[in-house]
């Protein structure tokens, strides 16, 4: 594995997986592998689980880890090919990129999309503009569309979470859990990527149901939604569900804009009535009594937090892949 | 030792000025007590003594550190229950809590008072609702009514020097010394937890005279106080104090106000000629001229920076002794 | 050596040149040499290059390493003598350094001048009082005038990139290069620490034909310059480069004004013409189209990322020669 951006980077989602859930059995069994390798962490936006995790992670595999705060401790890049440089941009990718793929050994980035060009925004091209010009792996922390780390620790807890009722011999383990993706109400526009990769990884893996729900105005690019059962009626949605992954989502078509902030699409104990006892899962910083009410989120049927602690091993799994196996030469 | 948030915390203080001491002699000694461990630190607010003691105390056993600033690298958290969180606070502490306590495996947090709310800041809710969801030890590097790691240098620091003039065969070691807390002024309204804090410790360890002087108005919490003489008259207190230590803080009665700024009550060297050559400590920072002028604390009587230097030994001989002794299940 | 403030402090700059590319071909050789020594880092300013090559190279050597943003993460430091602090700075550097000692084995400080009071930059007291009142050996990562890690990296890059030539058989590595350091233009006053730095380690140095080229009223302390051809004509002055080092500087006379933005300045193929096809170096960051153009960063005789790449090694030296020689007790 030469990057980690999307799931088409990714040769074979399960063996990432059975990678990861042997870490969280054993998370210093190669702590030897990442020896004097270091990981540059560059955020460009704040990130609480993401950045914590993957620093675990690097460590238990002996890798160094240098954070770097590119807004609060550099200064403002460039992105823009040609621009004549006599404004805030004090650096252009180019040079930042190169010089830090003279230091790193893999580069991982968080940087958000602008929410007003879509078309920039889906063009990637902060984070390939990195990959252009690094010369090393490169990681997404989350990118303007994409949040992979995020979705490999969603299908790591969804794995997780589904053999165990097999083994209590209710024959749920024979048949392919129904997913479904709810949208559900925020105060700001949030991107698209956490739904984005949930889909796309979700149908790449191929062993589920899944079904996707959101208000009119709300549907998600076709392209990565494709295969998915798409609805605009969340009660009808629900019906069944084994897991309930719940997530705000400005629109897609009208791009970034706000267009619904109707209460009756928040997760709550009720809504859930009619689902298989799904579990219900949020990617985290969630909205308590906006995206999911307090009962959902202190009952039992919240994973959440289970969820949040696989993002170790998600992170693990995919640094040791990119260690044993990129082809990529570092330095 | 299962948490480190107070005096009450603490089964012995002796053993643990020990451990510190012996920590002072030989930092390495149990380099590998905290090996694949990982310290949490949150900071809420600016620290550096704090900030950087505790990273080298948590390296000096082995452990892995963290550092987040949680108000400029993630986002605000909200610590009200059952509010609909469509307002500034993008996530709650019952998530944001259980999470770290996923990640690592002793959490420590600073976080100061709002000195508006008497009740919510002596609640501690913020502190106590990390402990009450991370699910790991946790450690104050400050809170909003008490700095124990700070008591904790504070007292290793007065035994450490009192020690040493009865081996002078004066016999000051075998009276107890002197203490003497002095508030002094200060332009801005601080928080009580230093003062808070020492008063408690000096009256559980209980190997002193201890005297609090204040002008009328600043007088602590008497529940934190008790034990201690309580006076007014910074002249009358002063006299024949072996340990001086100097702070200001904001009206405890009258809430986080600044009640007297009477520059007669900061510590000269004048006003030492009545004490026992008494040492001089402070927490730091201190504001020069305002809190302690210049020739005292360039003065040989000045012991401020061996005091801020104990704070390695002081949070390292807390962070052993949770590693060693705590019965809270890590991760 | 005990400090790295300027090459004053350096015995011998070719062993340090020398050491520094013993540990580009083997940078893990010394990796024990810093065991259980701990490098604080201390920012008053933004930082790329050095934060994070400063932070390898320590790693290289084993040691720890604790990153302290003073002026994001603590509060502001006051550095005047004898003032009574009730404004906003809320330590003193006495106390600040003297305690930052206790706590590291050295200390690396980024500290810019204000480019107001010329008199006050110049005598950089913000970094002596850090040494005065610190304690142990002091490494500058850039202050007020002076930019001596930045200065090592680019000998070592002078040197990588002219024996090259000599190899082959051109006859390059019997005559000395020819470095021009040229002024370009900029929208901002910078300070003048990265021409001081690299004129005086030129000139120090003493194995190339200098020449420093700025249009009139930028010449630099003539302390400094003293033993470079200096000229005002660009075009002049390029002819038979084999080095171009590119830098915007503000008025050292007219101190901290921008006199001239004549892009005429600019660093373009065509300049470059009437070089021996000379190699381009620039500190970074450089503002592309302003400083120097696209074609020639994008193009085969810029070697800044090169130069950037060797401020690990570079730094890496200096640390590894304060570990095993300095005089300074540490702690």
């Amino acid at each position: 594995m030469n990057q980690f951006i999307s799931v088409e980077d990714v040769p074979d989602i399960n063996h990432l997986v059975d990678l990861a859930l042997s870490y969280k059995q054993l998370p210093f069994k190669d702590s030897s592998i990442g020896r004097n390798k270091t990981l540059g962490m560059l955020f460009m936006n704040p990130s609480m689980r993401t950045r914590i995790s993957t620093q675990i992670a690097a460590r238990n595999l002996g890798m160094e880890v240098i954070v770097f705060n590119v807004d609060k401790e550099g200064w403002q890049l460039e992105f823009e090919e040609g621009v004549i440089m006599n404004g805030k941009s004090a650096e252009h990718v180019k040079e930042a990129a190169a010089v830090l793929g003279k230091y790193f050994d893999i580069l991982s980035i968080r940087t958000f999309p602008g929410l007003i060009n879509k078309e920039e925004d889906y063009s990637e091209r902060f984070i390939q503009q990195f990959i252009k010009h690094a010369g090393i792996p490169v990681v997404s922390l989350e990118s303007a569309t994409m949040h992979p780390l995020q979705s490999l620790a969603d299908i790591i807890t969804i794995k997780e979470n589904w053999v165990l009722p097999s083994l209590s011999g209710e024959g749920q383990g024979i048949r392919r859990p129904k997913v479904v993706l709810t949208w559900a109400p925020h105060v700001r526009a949030l991107p698209q990527s956490v739904p984005n990769s949930f889909a796309q990884w979700i149908n790449v893996w191929n062993e589920t149901d899944f079904t996707i729900v959101q208000p009119q105005g709300y549907e998600l690019d076709e392209k990565i939604t494709q295969g998915a059962t798409i609805m605009h009626d969340q009660d009808e949605a629900l019906k069944d569900a084994d897991f309930v992954y719940v997530k705000n989502w400005s629109s897609y078509n009208d791009y970034g804009i706000v267009l619904c902030s109707d209460s009756s699409w928040m997760i709550t104990e009720k809504k859930l009535e009619k689902t298989n006892q799904a579990k219900v899962m949020h990617c985290l910083p969630v909205r308590r009594n906006l995206v999911i009410d307090d009962e959902v989120l202190d009952g039992a049927q919240s994973i959440v937090v289970k969820e949040a602690g696989n993002r170790v091993w998600a992170a693990q799994a995919v640094l040791s892949e990119i260690l044993r196996t990129s082809e990529i030469k570092n330095r």
